[in-house]
Parts: structure tokens; C-alpha cells; sequence
């Protein structure tokens, strides 16, 4: 028999299944730096450890979307190995900073399951944990993927999908440990807007824009321990739809929140996923653009430091969005569209 | 209005005026990890940690140039996101060194302004000082720019223009603290030639050839947070002239001082720039040469270890540079010469 | 008199000669992290800090290739700047552990010498030996390697072939000080099978493929400080053979070492090369794969917890190995062939 891992299909999967993921990853400096360089952020929480430490923490963290790429790339050889689509997140919190030395592992809880009409396929929903070396959560999320039967007589199982709430509520997001934005030195941070002034239904124009290599996907997704073949093989993939690699989809979330910072540059970090769909695929040699509508703002409770705005953030691919481009109509997107994420983001108040 | 930083234009700019830039950045092990596999450099100094504390440094030094890149890239947004032309460098010292966990900021003070004849551009100087966590300076430099008017209606300003030392006093050069050469190990780093065995007016081929690639200069360019739109947006740049993303200038210098190794592998620090000029643009696929000219060389004040060598630093493209190929006459450059650095660099003494 | 090197040429090595080579160089949590994303290794001990201290060890150690690829870069400019070809490689041992920090120096003992009956080049035999800070060897081997002569007419040197093991005995493989395998995880290692599970004459297809990009091979060899030519003119290489520059062969390593995870996830640590070949040579675009047929199998002496494997890992290009292509005959490879290696890896037992 093969040793080789083949990875779960449709009907290995069952509700309240607990998969424990591996490999353990130690966050390094290195990855911290590899971050920068593949994305070119500039948010002063995590670029600059005396501007972290001097707003409460106890070090430099790491960018939340690297602890999301790390515990997400942990996930893949169980969960979406054997996908055809990812198709969309919810309820993703982060919980906890991560900080270089730290080591992640993750582990899913099977809690909806949706065989489709097709019978060659069904919708496996899960919720991830990524915890550190203390046992303590960083960061949780559902995710639900498209993934095909080993065997298209395999019975159905019955149909359950979980409830999933629209948005974080603001009364889940946590604010790091020990940050108090009291003292923030928006100069410092190459931003003069605070929380306070963004506006609902506003939107910015991120203008920069950002072409994909190779070379950077895919030493962003190999970084990540993110198996999914699609990313890395030409020699099958150029005989595929796309006749290229496909980006992993985070990497166009982490260029996109990195060309966030020209508008919303004290963004500091970002405290919820309410959603998330990468409308289409991109491949080495796409621009990508990114432009943001502000969903709505609150205040957090007992804070008056900080505050969360609800944030649209909309990737684009050769297309300067200067026409905020969306959804063309209830179902289809604008084709320029690559990326439509709905976050909370924490922002210091004036 | 936009909340997107627009960055400032000719007329925003007066004499005397300070700029602090945003973003600090701390310098982590894995920036000097990105910087060896960017440029390769071979270094001892830079190279091992055993090395420079035995030749007095309480730790591995950042390269000087990563250092410079990262200074240099916290004042783009500021003072060259609309320039049209980076002029030129003078009176540039490395003053201190830069070690993993210090974090690095920077201000600029204009130092001087002329609005040119044709009233849509103007020249900036800016002396732009990086300094660490204690406040202490580690670099400092003068930069010129050709910057574009917002309004070409703008009144000029008067003008100023700055008296700008021809070379760095041998006087001002500055020895990395606690750096002794009387124990310096010449086979361990690679070179037999000490200060003494270098002549004035000798030149060296570098030989060898390095083609750049565009995940490379992208990589090495958003590492050091530098967000000139020209290095990365090739939807736009392939409308341009050259029809490809131009690579940070900064990144062939890096390139060269790195071929340089070979030839000048004793040039343990770059203790100033001169003056510099990229001649003309690098994009992807072009392969770097470099060749060195000794024009100076002296002695340090009250050093027998050490000394200090006058050196032009000339990066070519495609060309391997046995003629050493530089100006055809006063004005024009051979057509393969990219950069022209003039550089005061220390070496052991025998 | 020229002072860049020039290396050495046939007539340069004699017997018995030992070559201290440039440069130390300081092992960075930054290395570790490129190594990662350079190949996407997810073998445990190499990517948990956390798993290598539940298992004995003092930290998180380098991956075995990232050693052995920093030592050979080292012995290039002495050794093979003047190679023709990349002979083999036997009696590879790795006998120590290396971790962030440490400064890794190496020197080289020729112990061969045979010049080719062409009269133009000969080969060089050399014992290298890889040192830490605290002149501890971490890593020996033998490489020989087919050098030009400088001069056609300098004289034969008496033949010596030394007499190399055709492998590695088991008694001289070296556990890392202090590795424990009886709290072994494998779920968390990923991969069920203990070198209990695998059987003398089994191959194991390792899937999945990879795609080289230049990018990423020429920062990979520069992070290494190898300094051959061929990885990184294409202004000379285009002009050359394959039109291209030629992969670093250690990059192939990595890359098939880092495939065989899939099938061989508990394979620790590799202890020994015990002969290697590059049977072909990879540029940009080639996709790599991987698979591994288990040679013999040993307990190792005194120990319950951990046993070797001699596994035979071909790697292969463009061509999904389902058929474990190898040789044709006695002298022929399969043209896809790109590697073959022997090397022993240790494993937990049950």
C-alpha cells in the first residue's frame, strides 16, 4: 500500500470529527522578514518592535495574515487536499499576538457536511483552532470547501449546515494583550486618520498596485507549509484551465492588505474575518489593485483608545479601481474582481 | 478627499523644513538572512558573528547598504513618491553600526531648492539622518531629487542650492566602535589583499556577472518599505518607457558592492558614499558587472590597523567590463555603465 | 597583477594539501526561514522548535541540507571554481547538530589525485570537513570533481585514487546529542509510519511536483555563498549549452528532500550521503519530482527508539514517476532522471 498521503475525500468526513493537523511550525525573524519582503507592509505595529512595545506589547508580532496563512497551511493536507474550491470563511477571530519563537499547530472540528446533487462532490464545513506552545488559541475560523468523493456510490450522510453568523459580533474581537493606543504616534505611523475619521459608506482608492511572480507565490505558499499542488506544479498545471499555477488565494489577501495601508494606514491590526470569497484565481504576472469600503464603525466596549471599523476589501487585477469595482449584480462580480473579504480592523481613536 | 497619501510635490517643500518619516523598522536576523541571498554577499565582517567579535564588534553587523536601503526607503513617501529623477548623493557616512533587534527611523531636513526653467519640476536636497532606538544616529546623507509641481502655477521658490563637499573628509570617516584589525584572519575572510597592497589609480575587473531577476528586486525593494510605484506595477510600466518595472537603484548597488568581493574582499566596511549616480536604468533579465578604480587612499587619524581606500564603484550591464567601460567624455557614459558610486571603504593594514 | 581569484586550477591541488576556505558564516533564523520557503520542508524536528525539544534536542535544528549546502558553498572558490564537472560524493556524514547561531567554517584535505588521459584536466579528490564556532565538526565528506588544468603542459602528479566506502556503515551514523524518539508524535508529525513499516525493495512515488524558478535557485546558491558562475550569468549561460543558467545540484537536493515528505515524513534526519550523482542538469521551469526505493534497513546500535533506512531518492524532471524511472542499463539514466542519491535517514521505531 502507498505511503504516500492521499488526504481525506467527501465521505471520510463526519460531523464532530476532530482532525489534529500536523506539522508544528516555530514562528522565526525569518518569517517576520519574509513577510515584508514578499508584501512590502508597512503597518508600524508590525514592522517596528519599539512602536509595539511602546503601544502596550511585549514584542514585534507577526502580522496576523502570516499566524492566518501558517495555521490555514496546516489544514490542507486533511481538509482541502482533494477540493475543487474553497469556497468561503466565517466567524475567523484572532485571539491571541504571535510572536517570533512561538510555535503554531492547529486543529479542525468537522461541524457541517453537504453532499451535492451531483453526487461526485460535498461541502465539508470546519473550525479551525491554531494554538501556541502554551495551548492557547491565536486564532479560530470556519471554513467550507468543495471536496470529491473517493467513490461516487459512497451514501450521502445527512445534510447539516452550521449556522454562521453574518459578522463578528464587536463584542467578540480582542484586542491584543496590553495595547493602548493612548499614546499612538500617528506621525511615527505614516498615517494622520484615526478611527474617528472614517466614515460609513466611504471608500478609498488604495491606487498602488502590485505584479505577482513565480517566484514570490510560491515562496510565500511553500513558507506557509501550504501543500495544495495547484500553487507549484507547471509541468500538470500549463495543461490545466488557467495554463499557469494558481496564487494561493491568502497571497492575494496579504498584497492586498498590505496596498490597504495607503488609506488606512493606522489599521493596526486586523481582529476579524467576517467573510471571505476569492472571486477569481490569479496566476504569475497579474497586477493586483485593492481598494476598501468603509461597512461600519464601533466603538469597543470599556475602549476608548481604540475602535473597530468594518471594512470591505476588495482585491482587483489590472485594473486601477478608480471605479470601485463590485458586483456587477446580485450574483456576478465585475470581472476585474479577484478578492471580496469583510473584515474588522483596529484602529486608534483620536 | 481621499485619505491616500499623496506624498508631497515641489512647492510643499522649504528650506529648513523637517520631515519624520514614518515607518520605523526594526531590523530583524532575517533581514540579514533575505539581504545574503539577495546580493551573496561574502563579507566576514557581515558574514559571521565569530568573526566580527573577534575582531572587536559585540555583534554580526547588518551589510552597510542594507542599512542605507532601509533609511532610504522610510523617506520615499515623503520626499521622492513624486520625483521624476533621483539626482544624485553626497556627504553620505555610515556612523554607527546596525545589529539584528535595533530599530531603525528617519527625518530629512531641506537643505535646498531650485525650481527648474521649464516650471513644472524642481530639485530637493534633503539631508536625511536614520537614527536607532537610543536615538543615536547610524547613517546620514545628502539626497537631490527632481520633484514634480502640483500646481505648474506655483510661484518658485528662491533658490538654494547647498554647498556639497566633492568627497567625505577622511577626518569624518567613522570606525564601527570597538573595531580593532590587529588580529584580522585574511585567509578566514577570503582576500590576501590588505589596504597597503592597493594602489591609486589601480582598477579591477570584478568578473563576475549576476542577472537580476523581477521577484529579486521586488523582494529586496519591499523589504526595505520602499514604495516607489516604478519597481512594481507592471500593468502600468509596460506602458512606459522601458516596458518593464525599473529596479531600485539601491538594489544594483547592492549588487555591485557584493561582486566587488571579488577584488576588494577586505573592504570590510563602506564607511562613506561620495557621490553616486545611476546612470541608467536596470529591469529583470539584465545581468550586472562591476569594475573598481582606486582613487584615493589614506590612512586613518591615529590608526595602525586600519585604513581607508577611495573607491569607484562602477556597475555595468551586459557588458563584462575588461575595458572597465565608464565616460566616452565629459557628459555621456559608455552605453553599458548603470552605475557610477564613488565610495571611501576601510580595510585591515598589514 | 589582478586581484580578483582565480582559484585553484588542477596543478595547483597535491596531496595531503588542506585548504582553509572563506567565509565563516553565522547560521540566521533567517536562513532557516528561506530554507522553508525556498523548498516548503515539513519534516518536524526541522519546523518545530517545540517537537525537536519534546525529542531531546537543545533548540530547533537546521534542516541536514541547509548545513551541508552552506559548507559546500564555502569550498567553491578553492575547489570547483575551475570544475568542469561535479563528479560524486561519499562518505557524507552529518555529526552534529546546528542551530541559529552558530558559525560554520570549513577546510578540505585533498586525498586524490588523477589526471585525465585528454591531458587538459584532471580530478581532484577532497575530504571537507564543516567546523562550528567551537571548531566541533558538524558535517564531513568526500567530493571529487574534474578541474582544468591551467596549463596543459604542466606535468601529470602521480595517480591517487583514495578507497571510498560504497556506503556509510551504520555503526558510524551519529544521532543529534540528545535526540529521544520514545515520545515520538507521529500525529503531529505527520505521517503514521515508523521505519518498522518500511521494507527492503520498496518504493514509494513522492507525488507531488515542484517548479524551479530562477529566482528562487539563484537565491537559494547565493544564500549559500556558492559562487560558481554557471547559476547566475545568463549573459554568459545563454550563449552556453543550455541557454540558461544551470541549477545549483544541492537545490535539487533539497528539492527532492523536502518532496519525499509525502511517504517518508518520519525520515528525521538524513546521517549520511553515502553517494550521490547529478545525472542531469535543471534549469528555470523544469518541474521536479521525487521518489525513493528503501535500499536496506538497520537497527542502530543501543538504541530501541530509532533505526536507519538507506533509501535511494531519484529525482526526475517533467515526468510524474509513477514508473520509478532509473537507469536503462548499466551507464544509461532515463532521460528524466536528474538525481540519484543514497543517503541514510533516521527514523523513530514503534
Amino acid at each position: 500500500m502507498s505511503k504516500t498521503a492521499e488526504g481525506n475525500y467527501f465521505e471520510d468526513f463526519s460531523i464532530g470529527q476532530i482532525l489534529a493537523h500536523a506539522t508544528p511550525r516555530t514562528v522565526l525573524e525569518g518569517d517576520i522578514s519574509l513577510y515584508t519582503a514578499l508584501y512590502g507592509s508597512r503597518f508600524a505595529m508590525q514592522s517596528s518592535a519599539a512602536f509595539a512595545m511602546d503601544n502596550g506589547m511585549e514584542d514585534l508580532p507577526a502580522d496576523d495574515f502570516l499566524t492566518f496563512h501558517i495555521v490555514f497551511g496546516k489544514t490542507v493536507p486533511d481538509i482541502s487536499i482533494n477540493a475543487v474550491a474553497n469556497l468561503g470563511y466565517a466567524e475567523c477571530r484572532f485571539l491571541r499576538p504571535v510572536f517570533a519563537g512561538d510555535t503554531l499547530s492547529a486543529t479542525s472540528e468537522v461541524i457541517g457536511l453537504k453532499e451535492n446533487s451531483n453526487g461526485k462532490t460535498g461541502n465539508v464545513y470546519v473550525r479551525t483552532t491554531g494554538i501556541n506552545q502554551n495551548g492557547l488559541p491565536v486564532l479560530e475560523y470556519v471554513r467550507w470547501v468543495m471536496v470529491r468523493k473517493r467513490n461516487v456510490d459512497s451514501p450521502a450522510p445527512q445534510t447539516q449546515i452550521p449556522a454562521l453568523k453574518n459578522n463578528v459580533d464587536v463584542a467578540d474581537l480582542v484586542v491584543p494583550e496590553g495595547v493602548d493606543f493612548q499614546q499612538y504616534d500617528a506621525v511615527l505611523a505614516g498615517s494622520p486618520y484615526a478611527w474617528d475619521d472614517y466614515d460609513v459608506g466611504e471608500k478609498i482608492n488604495h491606487v498602488d498596485g502590485m505584479t505577482i511572480e513565480a517566484a514570490e507565490h510560491m515562496m510565500a505558499t511553500r513558507l506557509y507549509q501550504n501543500t495544495a499542488k495547484v500553487h507549484f506544479n507547471l509541468h500538470t498545471e500549463k495543461q490545466g484551465r488557467l495554463g499557469e499555477r494558481i496564487v494561493y488565494g491568502g497571497h492575494v489577501i496579504s498584497l492586498c492588505r498590505a496596498l490597504s495601508f495607503n488609506g488606512l494606514g493606522n489599521a493596526a491590526f486586523v481582529a476579524a474575518i467576517n467573510g471571505g470569497r476569492h472571486v477569481a484565481p490569479c496566476v504569475a504576472g497579474d497586477t493586483v489593485y485593492a481598494w476598501s469600503e468603509i461597512l461600519d464603525k464601533s466603538p469597543l466596549p470599556a475602549r476608548e483608545d481604540i475602535g473597530a471599523l468594518r471594512v470591505r476589501l476588495v482585491g482587483c487585477k489590472d485594473h486601477q479601481p478608480i471605479d470601485f469595482p463590485y458586483k456587477e449584480d446580485e450574483k456576478n462580480y465585475h470581472p476585474a474582481v479577484v478578492l471580496d473579504l469583510d473584515v474588522w480592523v483596529l484602529l486608534p481613536r483620536k
